[in-house]
């Protein structure tokens, strides 16, 4: 039952020999199987009931009698039932089951082997939502549209994704759509609700209260998503508006909750979601930190994709701005990183202030600084803006620039993010100093450079050993899920003993919020390190 | 959460106050009534998964919200889970649910309200399926056509049959269809898998194995059936291919299986089923007694319906007959009832001797009594036959008649009645006079009278306040599992707790079954009070 790395995941097979029917035993088939399947269960299984969804009833039986009672059943693993689905007299090579992150913009998809745990496939595709709007707030209202309609348009427009991602999971794991046995799904509140057909009205809405938290499982069918028949769709729970499943998996993946030093999760979305803890308590809270990172606010700002600009070095000796962008394609924007970056490479040099202003001095420095200042450094009509690549080498005509007001919405950003870990850590008297890891998830956890977060004063000084890459954990949270049924487990238990708290109505935040709108704080001793990194003061000399 | 009887519902209510949302508690509007409910919850139910289908997720949303989270919960009370499925700010005056005999011509039904037991509405309606074939072997058949097109033929006629009903007893009752919370369902194992869409294939064909004998509820919607969207089905489970669970109804009805003293009942349909037993134990056994009882062998043969004759008394005096029909309608045919009560008669006035033949003898007894056989023994070519109601007296112009070839069939009934009776008996070396008493279900244990039955030696020759009618015992088993939990339990324990005897390979059977084809018995000494309704010798003197 156990697959190949000891654990029991959520569809399995059990090795089954019944006696075949006769005139003096002639119980029913489906009960001779039950009965035979029930004996060869593991001890900690035996008092969870076994069913047989009807559904399956049928094919079953024809199954079992093409195999004359000996082979391999199917079974799926839930949380208080067994579900019989299946029998082979072959046992089964694979159990192809999927792990999706469902995202806002994007969804990105695994097929997984349930007997081994292996990754057979890797899909993604944008979110068909996107054409009822780019965030999760338009998503909400249009939901509410046309008295139910809107709402369905969105779990049509997300089903046909997911149904698109099946097809090719499939093709490229060598199977069919119908042989592939469970789904499970992480995404935050509003994109699960979405997918379940359930009002997201009240999430938006004080107090902030969404329909359900933990769906019971389900099966892929009944939400239109053309898998097995007998597929389970385990969705992850969230525990609150805007703490979903996704980071439930980033703490699963990262084992946040099974440590015995207090360490940090970081994932930075359309929201910052920050967890603190240890495999004896958990603390949340999420804020308004990511859209200036995530490039929803910036004017070039953009997700990371080819032509995304993600990493800027400025060399402060000749002046000359190297970029380098995803794929090597020309440049077409910023991303989250890349932005970054460039604002910690214009504080280093001057160019921004520590108010996070733009500033225009051309008569300090080296003449190679003034003139890479005065070609860069363009008067706008809302002020000062930034050039980052000329348009006559851009990958659109146009160059790529940054606005001051792109800057104020990053310095926010930046603020809200340290004022986040500050008021999380401060409400259980821990030290940056204490934490023995900072997580970060996402494509922000993989691109960012931590020495330029330092710089910025958005992430804490801590060794650069402290920070450690998740990539998509909410996607690797689904794939655990699948494969262990102790992940499962957790999953339920971390949802149980996290406490979340708002910062909505926090002020201690707000304070906080405002002693962060410096580079790197109003109090620089919070950032030591910085001074390594620290302003070219020779420069502005010049 | 008990109904006025103190049982525990298969649908019941449930009162809940639960706490608003608030930014002090946002817990998810479904999490926070599972939690309301869970502390509500009767001790014996407090470890019973509480789930909510997806199905009903954002209607109770709503439903919820209107009412402001204080009202009641509707939850299935099933036996490993406990599904909540609505809500409401009032206490439901009435929980209508449908009981259902699903018979193989016929159906009946009744509207339970399960917060009291009382019976709302009452209805039946002939089974569509009877168009594809009048009995369970052509059904079969039927089934096995055009690779599954037939059996889905088969499903849909018999959902029709049932979404009729519903609308019936919904009318009757003053409700809507989609208000009816549960559906229980109590037939023949083939109709059982018909009304699942399962193939009854294998239920005729040696070893006699059902695809399943305890399907887990399911939603009526599953099978086409229109009921609220979480209404559950409950089938009572069967324990062979002929032991349905028809039967099952019946012993609960019966309440065999709670009795300190052994007891037995007959259900007399298309088989004859009968069960022997007490609270300790009980056996089971089926066999082909029913066809010429239930008017599938002679040729005026028909369903105890209007017109049909069902008591018959030959006074040997006046040596007039006199006949009864149902409804008083001018006679069509002859009933299982009134055939055994003719035979009796007509064994008592020596006009069908201990072998079970017509004896046309005309030259003994008063004048009166030469008239009558004259005028009723005719002659046919297929022998004698005898004519009970004359043409221009019947309700269509043909004369009722029963033929030697009818008798010989009625012949081959009684006595394969009597050798399952003392088969069972005799297998657990229990007298017929140890039985406290012998409960008679459905149609034929409504009309049959005991002291005929006796006469023929269908039954044992105990006192007549042994056999108790029991009715629609098939229906009132149904009703009792809606409103019980302790019924329904006990419906899953006699289930695992009776011992079944195929008949089929059972030599001791064969040969009582040729020791009972004699009037009374070979063996006379088992039925001296026949002695008492002895045939008239003197009128046989003349």
């Amino acid at each position: 039952m156990k697959n190949h790395t000891g654990q029991l995941p959520l569809v399995t097979s059990i090795s089954v020999a019944a006696e075949p029917p006769s005139l003096q035993d002639n119980t029913a088939d489906i009960d001779r199987l039950r009965m035979a399947v029930a004996k060869e269960l593991a001890t900690g299984l035996q008092n969870r009931p076994l069913v047989v969804p009807l559904a399956v009833m049928a094919e079953l039986g024809r199954r079992l009698r093409a195999a004359e009672f000996v082979g391999y059943a199917i079974v799926n693993v839930l949380p208080h039932e067994l579900q019989l689905v299946d029998f082979s007299a072959k046992k089964p090579a694979v159990i192809p089951c999927m792990a999706l992150d469902l995202g806002t913009t994007h969804l990105e998809a695994t097929l997984v082997d349930c007997t081994t745990g292996t990754t057979i496939a890797h899909a993604h595709t944008p979110n068909e939502q996107m054409r009822f709007g780019a965030d999760i707030l338009s998503r909400i209202h249009h939901a509410g549209r046309n008295d139910g309609d809107g709402l369905l348009e969105l779990q049509q427009a997300v089903t046909a994704s997911i149904n698109h991602l099946v097809v090719e999971l499939a093709e490229e794991g060598r199977t069919k759509p119908e042989f592939i046995r469970a789904l499970c799904v992480s995404g935050n509140t509003t994109m699960v609700h979405l997918l379940l057909g359930l009002s997201p009205y009240h999430i938006c809405r004080e107090p902030y209260t969404p329909l359900v938290g933990w769906p019971d499982p389900f099966f892929a069918a009944e939400i239109g998503i053309r898998l097995s028949r007998s597929a389970p769709v385990w969705v992850l729970p969230n525990i609150g508006s805007y703490f979903g499943g996704d980071l439930i998996s980033g703490i699963l993946a990262s084992g946040l909750d099974k440590m015995e030093k207090t360490s940090m999760l970081i994932d930075v979305g359309t929201n910052a979601e920050v967890v603190l803890g240890n495999k004896d308590w958990l603390i949340a809270c999420a804020g308004a930190a990511g859209p200036a990172l995530e490039g929803g606010v910036a004017r070039m700002g953009m997700r990371a994709g080819p032509g995304a600009i993600e990493h800027v070095r400025l060399d402060r000796h000749s002046w000359q701005l190297e970029i380098t962008t995803i794929d090597d394609q020309p440049a077409v924007g910023i991303c989250g990183s890349g932005l970054i970056e460039l604002v910690a490479q214009l504080f280093l040099a001057g160019i921004i202030d520590i108010r996070g202003k733009l500033c225009r001095d051309v008569h300090s420095g080296s003449p190679a600084r003034r003139e890479f200042i005065r070609s860069r450094l363009v008067t706008a009509e809302e002020g000062f803006r930034f050039v980052v690549v000329p348009g006559d080498q851009s990958g659109q005509g146009e160059p790529v620039v940054l606005a001051q007001v792109d800057l104020d919405a990053m310095m926010r950003s930046k603020a809200a993010m340290y004022a986040i870990l500050t008021t999380l850590t401060s409400q259980v008297g821990v030290e940056f100093s204490d934490l023995d890891h900072i997580y970060v998830a996402g494509a922000f956890g993989k691109h960012i450079d931590p020495v330029a977060a330092i710089t910025l004063g958005m992430l804490p000084d801590l060794p650069l050993s402290t920070y450690v890459p998740l990539g998509n954990s909410s996607l690797h949270g689904a794939e655990l899920l699948l494969v262990s049924e102790e992940a499962r487990l957790r999953s339920l238990e971390i949802g149980r003993k996290i406490t979340y708290i708002e910062l909505n109505v926090n002020q201690e935040f707000m304070l906080r919020f405002s002693a962060s709108r410096f580079i790197p704080h109003t109090d620089p001793g919070l950032f030591p390190s910085v001074s390594i990194y620290q302003r070219d003061k020779s420069a502005q000399k010049g």
